[in-house]
């Protein structure tokens, strides 16, 4: 095809846990350019901490309203790689998700159709969205490896996605999929909101799993590793010390201007976080 | 627009303190996607020093030099991000520079424009460079949050200006912003002349803010940490142990050829480094 | 020249041991965008220890199966920046290969052109591959520095290449060129084949040099570091504890499924390999 029938280029998007040190995340580059040198790939992230489903699940949810509609989201954290899970293309009215079905692509459905368990848990997928299981060996690399699917599977479907490959030339039709319960707060038996740190930023900042319209309307007290934290402030540059304002994905975060609340508090991913309502 | 109608494709570098851990630096390149998806975005670095505003403008000056005219740099490290500090783009006879106005984004300026004083302060633009505030909803995302600036005002405004959107359309003119004193050595009352180790290298060398023609014709001892060097070097290659020379941006450098001199001094940024004349 | 009259977009690769806080990636991208805007830049990975050529040459051997013929691979691992080795750009019939002449380039050549010896020597250039020293300034930055020839020399000449520029105008042929040895495990004195640890990359994996064909038909005890895995496994999902198995390049590798080789066992590059034929 003359370089001026190609389709628009497409923006591509890769978010795993392959980390920069090594050429894993190029040789995915290369393998998606192979098929489509007009992809406009962007590297979201590729330090996901190692086989940590649901921190990339989270971190691939908060950077998809940065990205136009049609962009094709490929997220790689795959424990079970090689092994009889499921690789998935998505389609949804925004665009499409590529990767294993484990739950890193919880982001593609909405909230009401995720689980409301507290684990990974297999749904149905709601009207609006289908999903492929990608086995077509044409749009696969010619021998795939066994460990290394992102450059062998997910890469080129993303790939042959952004040339305009219809969804279901890639394998057969899946009716249900792997999914997250929505990041939300949730309500304990002693009736206080409890949340989880899922992220901790560069700047420190102990970002939790409590949306903005978790919060009651009323002052709060935010309470981490026996820290409690009084009201928030709209932005990092209006508070001093310990901090809570909802940062920019939404989520209540945990701060300290200019400082690093995550060394302050000795706080981590998975640290349990409690929101009160009440006054200093 | 048809993309064949679209203006040339046009640089646009990103340099932030956002690091690569989290999806921060991604989201920009999305929401200037968004905008223009044939923009070329170059990523100089996001490991700026968590809101190390002279460490950024240090690098982004050094960096400038290999980008072509007409290149668009956006440098982010933003301490006040949501305070009363402007948003800026500055226009200049080479390229535009978009960022906050706490002086990371000196470079634009030429050395006899920016401030003697050895800390910040506002300077009044010089003939040929023109700045707006960036407040025009209209080249903003819809919604901005008040915490991520890079993606919601930043990478936007760079986003429009690579596609033809005259300066003034972005807000109000400015007529002074906030500058960096030049990185230069100084002239200590003592009569010697001192320098500041603005940045330690991957490779562990040591790159003070004294600049190649501040030094003397003469042979000169570099000490630094109580270690003193004699002579310049030409290349990595010619020297052993402790070494000084001139690096690749024409700023003086103490190295150890494959070796680290970072550790083997305990250097850090913002030691001094004092330059004298004489022989070993 | 007219947009329309470009050649075709080409991939140019670079693999340097830059790192990514500083902005010397950076400015090699800016570089190349300078002399071809159309240029598809891949970073392979910047993170090559430093001064490490055979990782490098490890490292670039294994991306090349990635990416279409015709790519431009830019390899600086360059601990001889300045003195007196080449500037290399090599021509095979599967693409270009640029970069200093100390072995970081040997995956240019075919396994029986590269030495037999365990240490880099000069050998000669097999037919079918032609190599030049970099020494026209036409193609070179106006002055280039004497430390970073990523940006001055190697970057412009990768650019120039995807511009379509023939290989002799960028200096006089070469007949020689310093290669590594090919990466394959060696058979010891005492009859046992013995491999080296080349690279431990981000999940822990301890990469060895040993290729799947250097292995025999018959199971393996592979022992490093005073332990002995017994057998191969296909996928990290199917091992359990500490794992051998044949990674993504097609190299014996030791992993912990789920958790971390190198930490488990306290390898590091350089360790010793043995694979001995056996059960456990």
């Amino acid at each position: 095809m003359a370089p001026d029938r190609l389709p628009n280029p497409r923006i591509i998007t890769l978010l795993t846990d392959f980390g920069l040190a090594d050429t894993y995340a190029g040789q995915v580059h290369g393998a998606i350019l192979s098929i489509n040198l007009r992809a406009v790939i962007v590297d979201l992230t590729h330090a996901v901490e190692p086989q940590d489903v649901r921190q990339g699940a989270f971190l691939l949810q908060g950077a998809i309203p940065a990205f136009p509609d049609g962009t094709i989201h490929v997220a790689v954290v795959d424990p079970g790689v090689g092994s009889a899970r499921r690789a998935l293309a998505i389609e949804t009215s925004t665009g499409w998700f590529v990767g294993p079905d484990n739950g890193v692509l919880s982001a593609a459905l909405p909230d009401d159709a995720r689980p409301s368990a507290s684990t990974p848990r297999r749904v149905t997928l709601p009207a609006g969205c289908r999903a492929v299981d990608l086995v077509e060996p044409r749009y696969q690399l010619p021998v795939p490896s066994i460990t290394f699917h992102g450059r062998d599977i997910f890469g080129p479907a993303a790939a042959y996605l952004s040339l305009g490959v219809p969804l279901e030339e890639f394998g057969p039709p899946v009716s249900s999929i792997v999914a997250l319960p929505p990041f939300r707060a949730r309500r304990g038996e002693d009736g206080r909101l409890q949340a989880t740190v899922v992220v901790v930023d560069h700047f420190g900042n102990v970002v939790t799993d409590c949306r903005r319209d978790d919060l009651p309307d009323a002052a709060v007290l935010v309470t981490i590793r026996g820290r409690t934290v009084a009201g928030l402030v709209h932005t990092y540059a209006t508070g001093s010390g310990l901090t809570a304002l909802i940062g920019s994905s939404g989520y209540l975060e945990v701060a300290v201007p200019d400082g690093n609340a995550a060394s302050t508090l000795g706080a981590a991913i998975g640290d349990e976080v409690i929101i009160a309502v009440g006054q200093p």
